[in-house]
């Protein structure tokens, strides 16, 4: 008998695939495109420090003290302000500051899901969900798509005797790993069938403001204040260090939402906090974002080219309108998974399509698929990078062919 | 039928009754002896500030990009030099840094607790445990104790067939609420019960190191490395705010808490670990410390000798030795809940002892118990504040005889 007697939902606990694939990608001399983050470039370093000087000068004990679990009055009230701006009806008393948006998630997964309930997710989805979720033991429901998004169809076709599916996760803007943005049409039509099946949403939207040439749709919260629970990070706009995200909750749910964060980690860095609340004030986000869209643009603008010109024939992408990811489908006979070790030992790095597919009956990974990010790495690494991809994958193509009979 | 349908275990999520009560005691003019908070007088501002520089000049974009789940590795490396110094056998890859001592507290809920699995815990013990191991839905088994802490009987005595007691939950030093600190040879007495009953600990040490006239007994982790998971905390030392604890876990269950820290925050903020870390490197807790146990020693002091002055007859306490906490139980025939509106009206506050209980069969809270601070007040208003409770308690009881027939 073991003296430590781990909990069933232990079993749902795994080391993360892309963990230990960036484990493998951290070596010097690889080119990785195999990263969720951003790039540090774009780091407002000189205004952090500023803020951080500001808050210990104006008010230290506040910021050093325990504080509120909801989070920074003020700057919960930024994100009201700020997601009114994006056609959202909300009161700041419905915003929860979180410790990143991945909390938001594991509170959500904590509130709402029991062992053996359903959630559906998009085919792929944003791994970070999942394992969000798993711990509390959900069946996946792996919703069918097309490239503008989850079919509204699959959602009508969700169980939805109570309890029925608990919510639908969808990333309607550049997804993480697609890229791909649901257009208004379908948004429509998802929250129509969504409302219809009485299945709430779980709207996860941590891109949305790296729009290249037009911003995206309003948001599917905007559409259906009351049945979705929407997700907004800092992480990708300003900082991922500080670790500080925000949900919007419908009033029916938030004080759940409230004591389950307060049961987590009590209450969010209330420094960092007050830090990034003196950072965005005054509208430095305006004049911020729209560099850190200019950088990307053109990263991914490089990467397309490099795609265009290096992949063999028969790959298949879509060329993503804002975000940090390209998600490719290989030819026939090429697996992502298998072909890594080969990529990695070429001097580059991807991530395997096959991590983002929620384990559901009926529903295999697409072994075929891979994610490349294009916001670490400067235009000429990536045209390298692109180049010995395509040259692994002919290499590999060539060799499948000379073995054949 | 509800739109929202919520998970079983968010029942066992609830508003925290501390919380309620420190909303109403933060009304100005409230002599508050209620809170959990350190004193705001010990933050290191300076220090604070001159780290966020230091971190900001040497390593912005290490400091404010994603790190890894397990934490800052100098971090790690100095949390288990610390523990070795208190005698603990450790290394730094069983350090894993989190967004508080409570996310510690949640995570091994989570990797440890089943539905309906017992969870022995003291009586009465820390209300934010519980409050974190509530989601799993443990059943608590309350250990009976007296003035050294838990009777090794009832340890001995807990469920422990196979899967058993998951873990018995101990704050050995400077309990909240109670300020007792376990002696050495119950120390010997509760990990020999639990070593022999196969009965894992739970170790939490967010007080040890406020002691006043010499430092407590090793920690229990120190005397079974592989059967204690021991969590630490800055909150205390250094600041809350920066939200910076800490756990160790024996090799074999450390992978999943690691797993499940990932989901639930990825990372605690990176820039935050750096910052603790650049404080107290080159022995800044051996200096900064000991100031904060001569301010705590004598307002303990003041409030030792003015309970000695204004409490009526029959109220029981113990000085403590350290921490920030004295537990009183008030005379037959006072309820401290009961009598916190009084209480506040007279402008003073105190958190009634009902909530420091677990609930579970057999076991009532002293309804007559109730914790004051001693720390964030100043010794006058800690006479002041003393002296009222005396006042309103004498009143009552004056009162309560009056009516008698």
């Amino acid at each position: 008998m073991s003296l430590w007697h781990q909990a069933r939902r232990s079993a749902r606990l795994n080391p993360s695939i892309i963990r230990e694939i960036l484990k493998v990608t951290e070596q010097p001399g690889v080119l990785s495109m195999a990263g969720g983050l951003p790039s540090a470039e774009t780091f407002p370093v000189e205004a952090i420090r500023a803020a951080c000087d500001a808050v210990l000068s104006q008010a230290p004990r506040e910021a050093l003290q325990y504080a509120a679990s909801e989070g920074y009055g003020p700057l919960r009230e930024w994100v009201a302000r700020h997601l009114a701006g994006k056609g959202m009806t909300l009161g700041p008393d419905q915003v929860l500051i979180t410790t990143g948006s991945q909390q938001g998630l594991d509170l959500i997964g904590k509130v709402m899901v029991d062992a053996g309930a359903p959630v559906a997710v998009e085919t792929p989805t944003y791994l970070g969900a999942l394992q969000a979720f798993n711990p509390c033991e959900p069946i996946y429901a792996s919703l069918a798509g097309d490239a503008d998004g989850p079919l509204p169809g699959s959602i009508s076709a969700l169980p939805h005797d109570a309890p029925g599916t608990r919510f639908a996760y969808l990333v309607p803007n550049f997804q993480n790993p697609t890229g791909r943005v649901i257009p208004e049409a379908r948004r429509s039509a998802l929250v129509a069938a969504a409302q219809a099946a009485r299945i709430p949403l779980v709207e996860d939207n941590p891109y949305g403001d790296l729009w290249f040439d037009e911003p995206p749709p309003p948001p599917l919260a905007s559409r259906w204040p009351e049945g979705v629970i929407y997700l907004g990070s800092f992480s990708k706009v300003l900082t991922p260090g500080l670790r500080l995200g925000y949900l919007v909750a419908p009033p029916a749910l938030y004080p759940k939402l409230l004591q389950a964060k307060q049961a987590a980690d009590l209450h969010t860095p209330g420094f960092n906090q007050r830090v990034v609340h003196e950072v965005i004030g005054n509208g430095f986000l305006d004049r911020h974002v729209p560099t850190i869209r200019k950088r990307y643009q053109s990263q991914c603008a490089a990467m397309a080219d490099a795609l265009a010109l290096d992949m063999p024939e028969g790959t298949e992408w879509q060329r993503p309108k804002g975000g940090m990811f390209f998600w490719l489908r290989l030819p026939a006979g090429c697996d992502a998974m298998a072909l890594l070790p080969k990529a990695l030992a070429a001097g580059i790095a991807y991530v395997p399509g096959a991590a983002f597919y929620a384990q559901t009956p009926g529903h295999a990974a697409d072994p075929r698929t891979l994610r490349l990010s294009f916001v670490t790495l400067s235009p000429e690494d990536i045209a390298d990078g692109v180049a010995t991809l395509g040259r692994v994958l002919r290499e590999h193509l060539d060799g499948t062919r000379d073995e054949a009979p």
